[in-house]
């Protein structure tokens, strides 16, 4: 692993949330709660970081997630450049390092960089040079440290700073998913008091990933008296693995309706990292009712994302 | 239909030019007119959006209209998000709907969007948050109201304001015609004195959409004495469905040569949104010549889209 | 040939460099070695094209020098449009010079156009407005005048202002390359004392392009005592088209090794435009040795086009 804090202690790169301190990732939390308003367009935008460019360097498509850095790198005074690096035209047989390199030699200074292969982002920013510093936005099913961040944001807003007493459950393909990676990481890091993890057997890691968490494949009884649930999103590959038999089965396994959800803590919150498949992970009934925070944590993954480009860059 | 005038007959989306009051319309126009020297160019850049989102977001590929719009938005200081919505990975599964919410809750205040289908736009607005707006940029055959409102501007620049002594003359595929639908709307609105309709057969309405038109399929008789000829981009679809026998028998019957504008009145001038077929709609003498208003018609598209969503965003 | 001089002297497209006054060419060069920490991203944004619009207008695609672009003109304070006219989708049918006279229509005053055919962007220019200035990024296999510049500037910093005494190895498919013939014009232009070519004989052009050069074949031989070798980037198409028999047989002939490079002068140094296909051109070790200049050329070259920018617009 790349070290992602110097010499100083200062973070160079976020390439997970994997062994970063608390006390950071409360910072990260705190400084992302301060600048929400803006990320919400609802205030002027900073200008902290005027005249930096900024790269959305994507080996992989994802148009959600870079607008997501994409505005908030707007919102800091930053020029951004897109550069989807996933087509083999865009290549031509360059080297990853290589396509960084020059991208760094043009003047970019910010990489938010997402790839398909588990690691390349950190043996990326292993290659970066001096003053150059790279956010991992999703690297294979490792990790996806943002998104850990604003679900962890998420959480703290609704159910406050002490995550002791909480009992948090993430459901669905935890094998295959960076975000439930990154969450566990920051859920652990901040102190969580239970954390179930609960999907088919196939879809569970049997790694150390789930080290000290409560495991099971039985929906209704993980829900019981919890205060969380983040729900994960099903990748329809999964049924052409034959991982999963149906949609319909999974739904009906793993689906979380409204009905279901009265298991959990009156005032237990849901979360999705979304693109939601509606009928399957989640009923419509659910994905838009009162206890779910989907829309708050795309608000808070700008914020979050504002907050992580500063701290690494300003 | 969404409303699209709220409760204080203020405009709140701007989805089509049908119903819109002749007042508001010209309002538009004048607004349009004023900066039309920073539309061009020639002027510093306004700065009523500083700091506000707009998203181009086209569930149809558009690079003409897309560009006008952004360059717009550019140049009323706004930051501009291009969403590519037409590509299936883009998607995901996702509902147009969730697309739209969550940008809404990234912060883009205000949305372009583009659509294949009738009356999507209206229904995307119906979904929007309190405090966004939605600009229709073309929706299947329903609606371009930009296009409606730079085309109403065109002609009074050239004509003056007072519509009710004009002859309009629109000519070709009106049927599957967005543009047609918004011009009639606007010549409608603004009171213009006789609107003929003129084209194949297969290519006209039977609805109610040409009412009050003088309708014919005889090119050469429909000219007689125009103020102005309005003509329309003829897909090549057109031809595979069977409802044109093909590129040059079109161009025979309704193609616009400079010697079939002569029977128009002397100072008639000719319109067409472009991109023209050249040789097919509309021969190079007349596309270049001095009673060709296309190049206009496109400065004139930058100049209402600034004033539309500084109207509606300001 | 479009003049690309005014008849003021004024230089009012970028075209080519073939024919340019040397004077003209250090211009552009001093301009852009005093703005190289500007583009290094070491200092403030300069504000000289605020409000002015640029489109790259590429009819071909190409990342990097659509990047190095656009990042210049984000420096210079300019808004930057990116159009991709390489798919049809994007074309509809249009003409090239309608592409670009509704862009002018819309307010665009710098265009950076690219193009696979000869002479392509040299026509469009002759369909530019007044007030409208084109930069071409690469047409055919004719020029890349601000490759030249680029490739003139490094060798200038590296080796001094005085090209008189200085002997310049270009190596590989010259016949192809329009990187290597704007590389010719500026070599010429600044007095270059020996010009040296050398690649296979089939990717070698036999007409003026070459005149007064040393030509071999012989890649050892031609590498004794020159102070700067020039390699050309080899494109995948040369072997399907049969004129190079594979890449390791090319490499042994004319890949640059550090043992070659040994017989160049102690201090020479090595160019390659990118990207790089290592281990064909050039081996690592050559590639990101102390004599590569590689990732210098890189930096200059948003120096060069701010420069360039600037000039033509500012």
């Amino acid at each position: 692993m790349t070290p992602q804090i110097d010499s100083d202690g200062r973070l160079r790169h976020l390439l997970t949330l994997d062994g970063l301190p608390k006390e950071m990732i409360c910072r990260m939390l705190d400084r992302a709660g301060q600048i929400r308003d803006t990320a919400l367009g609802r205030t002027q935008r900073r200008h902290s970081l005027d005249g930096t460019t900024i790269c959305t360097l994507f080996f992989e498509p994802s148009t959600r997630t870079r607008s997501s850095f994409h505005i908030a790198a707007q919102r800091l005074g930053a020029d951004v450049l897109n550069v989807d690096a996933s087509t083999s035209s865009t290549r031509k047989g360059e080297t990853a390092r290589d396509t960084l390199r020059n991208l760094e030699a043009m003047g970019v200074r910010g990489f938010v960089v997402r790839h398909a292969e588990d690691g390349a982002v950190a043996t990326l920013a292993g290659e970066a040079g001096e003053g150059t510093t790279l956010v991992n936005a999703g690297d294979g099913t490792s990790a996806h440290p943002t998104q850990g961040l604003l679900d962890a944001l998420t959480l703290r807003q609704a159910k406050g700073a002490d995550f002791s007493k909480l009992k948090v459950l993430i459901v669905g393909d935890v094998k295959h998913s960076r975000v439930a990676r990154s969450d566990l990481h920051a859920l652990r890091a901040l102190g969580t008091g239970e954390i179930r993890v609960c999907g088919p057997s196939a879809l569970l890691p049997d790694d150390a990933t789930l080290a000290g968490c409560t495991i099971g494949n039985d929906f209704d009884a993980m829900l019981e008296g919890v205060d969380a649930v983040m729900m994960l999103r099903l990748q329809r590959e999964r049924m052409e693995e034959g991982l999963v038999s149906s949609l319909e089965d999974y739904h009906r396994q793993y689906g979380l309706s409204a009905q279901r959800l009265s298991r959990a803590a009156k005032d237990a919150v849901v979360l999705h990292p979304g693109p939601i498949n509606r009928g399957v992970e989640i009923t419509d009934e659910v994905a838009d009712g009162p206890q779910s925070l989907v829309l708050r944590q795309v608000s808070n993954g700008v914020a979050i994302r504002m907050a992580v480009l500063e701290m690494l860059l300003g």
